[in-house]
């Protein structure tokens, strides 16, 4: 899915196909405005045809080729530049809708949501349609290299998150995540979990999350902790884990920030099949002007097309700081 | 002071000295055990003399000459390596009320506490020599080049944190940090304070930590904050900024061992001199193979005599990432 018109999503999405890589681990399909898309062509002088699909259809396997399946949601073609619209809300909502319900029937193995505007989906009255994370339904991984971070909760202040962190929720979080892992091609994950306090060593430590990942090990997944906060993200680094689970957005946030690896993926766990996002917003002051920075969509093409085969994390299993 | 005698304390201390690289800055002088310190010469077969004094005396300010300060506070000489000993909890007890003396006295600008044994400061019943943080009176600081972290708390449990800070315990903190940091050599310190909640956007950024930094800065503090959490530490890297006040323990020490520098410095804020300690432990395992990596100490001791002199941080105002 494109992003929204007015800021950088077409073009980085457009760079990114450009770069032929996409196509080795995946048969790549746009979401969106054609009319977008075309621009975005010009604006990055890239060689390419656009090709547009009314309705899902069998892609193209050629680079060369950009298939956008456009269901006419801005009926008025391309909007303004670098900055928000209410059409541009409706659009960015009304393609969220189709991206779910295609990845849903089949039709997409894994979906990537580009730089929406929380600004025009506000405008239309449609911010809803961004999932956000939810425990006990959804949550936020972040993957940076070999850190890979997953949050058990998200903008929760940090007292309403002591009280609902449960024994229970800790383990359906590991459950689920062990199960998407798998799916992703890694054998047997191994998870940590954080835990809550200063060296895991406070109450809801033993009470609340050990319960939880015993109760995740009796169901056979191959999980530790809780583990102290400040050492369970170098020691992911380091390659002892495939993941870890975070209590607190701050935790995870932290870690990856301040490690500072620039190649950021974020998946949000919840939905039946693999749905990804950019690590990025729409930077409206330099849309259209070809410059932005493709990398984090090409990252998570990349990333997408190979977990979504059960290709596993790249170098998963290495023991390598990157730094 | 060299630490517990049975560990590697002994060992890093003489292999920092014969660096030669302390004395450009500083006019070193162990306290503790000559005994200990003869046989931490054999180990790592360093070519140096001790000078033992009972009580301070005017330094050597010649390499060769390491001058220990001995006031008999182990009789029999020196003790087995590797293990815990009642005798080596009550020297160091001892060692660190002396250091302690001669620092308030003016006889030491900066003190350094070698690797010590909490179970040897256990077994003599004197654990409480050791400075222990205590929010509203000594905060520990992490140095790691270009990301530094003073901590408002420390081994509290996340639930009392929320409780216990206030806009005065904020501002207090910062003022005991620009003074400090004012007399190292920095020039109106750059203070970052950070938020407790996910983009430091919760009840108690607002209306607990918001309130502090406005009050420090009223007294003509350089301060910012409170700061989103996930964001601050990266910007110090960046060199936004000389200091992060971080509200909890794992907030700073994700930052610091998820980064991953390795020069790690520790600076207990609170007595009215430099008192730093060195960032490992006793290391039994390896006490007397000679083996140990004094980097940490080293760093330590010119840490310790560029900021006790005056000279600032090293590096403080470039913005670089040394990864």
């Amino acid at each position: 899915m494109i992003g929204d018109p007015a800021g950088i999503g077409p073009e980085v999405a457009v760079k990114a196909l450009a770069s032929g890589r996409v196509h080795d681990v995946s048969v790549p399909v746009l979401l969106g405005s054609a009319a977008a898309v075309e621009r975005a062509l010009k604006f990055t002088g890239l060689n390419a045809r656009v090709r547009v699909m009314q309705q899902f259809e069998k892609p193209s396997d050629d680079p060369a080729i950009i298939d956008v399946i456009d269901t006419g949601a801005l009926p008025e073609g391309v909007l303004p530049l670098g900055e928000d619209t209410e059409a541009a809300g409706h659009a960015s909502a009304q393609w969220l809708d189709e991206l779910d319900a295609l990845a849903r029937d089949g039709s997409f193995a894994a979906t990537i949501m580009g730089p929406i505007s929380t600004g025009s989906l506000k405008m239309a009255g449609k911010i809803d349609k961004v999932i956000s994370p939810t425990p006990g339904e959804s949550y936020l991984v972040l993957l940076t290299g070999p850190l890979r971070v997953a949050h058990l909760t998200d903008h929760m202040p940090l007292r309403q998150v002591i009280d609902v962190i449960s024994s229970d929720l800790v383990a359906s979080a590991l459950e689920q995540l062990n199960d998407a892992m798998t799916s992703w091609g890694i054998v047997r994950p191994r998870i940590a979990v954080a835990g809550l306090n200063p060296h895991a060593a406070g109450d809801e430590d033993r009470d609340v999350i050990a319960p939880g990942v015993e109760l995740a090990r009796s169901k056979g997944i191959n999980v530790e902790g809780p583990i102290p906060p400040d050492s369970v993200f170098r020691q992911c680094i380091e390659g002892r884990y495939d993941m870890v689970l975070a209590m607190f957005h701050d935790q995870g946030h932290i870690a990856v920030k301040t490690w500072g690896f620039s190649g950021n993926c974020v998946i949000m766990m919840g939905p039946p099949y693999l749905h990804m996002s950019v690590a990025h917003g729409t930077a409206y002051d330099i849309a259209g002007k070809g410059t932005a920075d493709a990398e984090m969509m090409l990252s998570a093409m990349l990333t997408a097309g190979r977990l979504a085969s059960g290709g596993g994390f790249e170098e998963a299993r290495e023991s390598s700081d990157e730094h």
